[in-house]
């Protein structure tokens, strides 16, 4: 295995439209959510295993899930586990854990991913993400993993690549922001368009390469504690200077405005898991399209429903169609799945109606 | 209060419509199920102290429950708890316990009453036992007490009284096993039909001539063994006699085929929780009738549900019209309110489904 290939897992999203079970106590990547035995995390990690050595991925979460990382991912190392002192988005989070790589390898090759994706076709993953370290080498590029659009969601950003664009690796022409869904359907039309599954890959200098170009007061503040970096004066470091950083996406901070951004289309089957109806896609279904989850479930009369419970529950349900049905500990959610994405604001409502209780 | 007042609190069946909270190991009336603080038992019995001295409430359950009735009863005796060796209908218990009674108290007077009934105006309740007492004490007749029906349910005995009787006591022309819907609504019509509570009231020596005249052979085995009533002796007597005994109900046994049987027409409101619909009747509930215990429950574009849960679980639940939801530890039933009839039937066709799980 490449000494030089690194990884850095993002894991400190809380997935709040996978509630009840995603939880801010226990999120989404923690859980096994497709009722396969192992957490999302877990699956990710182990995918990444194949081609990046575990003690070179590097899991950025929050303070608060650094037990949870832990706990799921034995084998880690505490200084694999980088966590960030302050909620801050993506840029922050990747440029201090990017330069703690650099310290220790400045000819590291990363991929960054999120935790918390469904990818079944391990194989493929393997080939795509090697084909981009291997352009990433010998090229100063920033890549991504684009997928190919199935149907025109409003839930994703896309990217545009040259139309017609005969080779494998694609010039980026620009990242577009969820759109209506108008305009999701114009992006499926003309052919030119990817989901942006916030997959990225690039050599560590070309990723400071952009920082240095596109947010230099951000890479300037953190590289004036670069000394203290994975040494015992790190923490102290961080803590004062991470809050002072500004809150903003990677894909807003260096993607958009970076010239040398080329797209690989993904081989491999993907889905965000970011509602439990994309989960309900991906699991296997009886004759009645019914999605049971852990649960021994009777299900009269009823079609299309998700049933998702802890391990061993009993459920009988009668007349639902295309429902979702989540039981988990002291939460229960039965819900429309075509109303999903009012779950999340359902929660605020919920939090306000028993706020004194 | 009258020492001579007893009571027998039938306490033994299993409830199975009230699935999943009622179950064979832990049935209806040891459940708290209107969320009031109290078990349908621990209600009952309470109801009942108010009139009759609390040492003379007999619970007649079976080995199973035995030790649920002590827990939930705490004043009572040992000796109050009457165990059923074997599963017999209700002719051999009763006449089990009026024998043992009637050891005790020659001139004890009976309620034989259901454990698991809901009766919200215990004041009437009061008044309408007194007042059979009182006829019982003077008279050699069987009393019950009959609802008044609302609707033609087809799940309850109906009891026929003379037609235009001004008596407010009246004699008792039949009773009627579950009649059909027509038959039910025919008997809503005439008006001289109430429902068959299973609430009795006599004096011990008249229930006794009645099972001399009416079940002579059962009388004379339980008879066989008077000596041994109320003493070390009982156990074993009724181990190997209680076997024996016919498989038949109080009504078939003595109360169709005597002919001085009364009726007092019940001055409350009662409901025998039969299923989830009837506790659905007797619940608060919201501007939108959906009837929630237990639950912190967020219900959107949702009518006329009853939800009801563990202590302290948050529900959310959307588009659901007259639903039943229960959610009991391992066990989950959500289903349409007018189908409830099913719900005995869908537990074998899931102990069949998950038979060798």
């Amino acid at each position: 295995m490449n000494k030089n290939y690194y990884a850095i897992l993002m894991a400190g999203g809380i997935g709040s439209r996978f509630w009840p079970v995603s939880t801010a106590e226990l999120p989404k990547q923690f859980h096994d959510i497709l009722g396969t035995g192992e957490t999302l995390i877990q699956k990710t990690f182990n995918r990444l295993s194949a081609i990046i050595p575990s003690e070179n991925i590097y899991i950025l979460t929050n303070n608060e899930y650094g037990s949870l990382v832990k706990e799921q991912l034995p084998t880690v190392k505490d200084e694999q586990v980088i966590l960030e002192p302050a909620m801050r988005n993506t840029a922050p989070c990747i440029l201090y854990a990017s330069l703690k790589i650099k310290k220790e390898n400045p000819d590291a090759m990363l991929v960054v991913a999120p935790s918390d994706h469904w990818i079944e076709d391990e194989a493929s993953f393997i080939k795509d993400i090697q084909l981009c370290f291997d352009t990433c080498q010998n090229n100063d590029v920033l890549m991504t993993l684009g997928i190919k659009p199935t149907f025109p969601n409003t839930g994703y950003g896309y990217i545009q690549h040259k139309k017609d664009a005969t080779e494998v690796v694609k010039k980026v022409e620009r990242f577009c922001e969820k759109p209506d869904y108008k305009t999701a359907k114009k992006f499926i039309k003309q052919g030119n368009f990817l989901w942006n599954a916030g997959i990225f890959v690039w050599s560590v200098q070309s990723v400071l390469n952009a920082f240095e170009k596109y947010q230099t007061a951000m890479l300037n503040q953190f590289l004036s504690g670069f000394e203290s970096l994975n040494t015992d004066e790190e923490k102290e470091f961080i803590a004062e200077t991470y809050p002072e950083a500004e809150n903003i996406s990677i894909d807003y901070a260096i993607m958009e405005p970076s010239k040398n951004i080329y797209v690989l289309p993904a081989s491999f089957d993907w889905n965000d898991l970011g509602t439990w109806g994309a989960l309900y896609n991906e699991l296997p279904k009886d004759e009645n399209k019914n999605a049971v989850v852990n649960a021994k479930a009777l299900l009269e009369n009823s079609k299309g429903n998700i049933i998702h419970t802890t391990k061993g529950k009993t459920v009988v349900v009668g007349g639902l169609k295309n429902y979702i049905v989540i039981d988990e500990k002291d939460k229960l959610l039965i819900y429309p799945k075509k109303k999903e994405q009012e779950i999340k604001d359902l929660l605020k409502k919920l939090n306000n109606k028993f706020a004194d209780s």
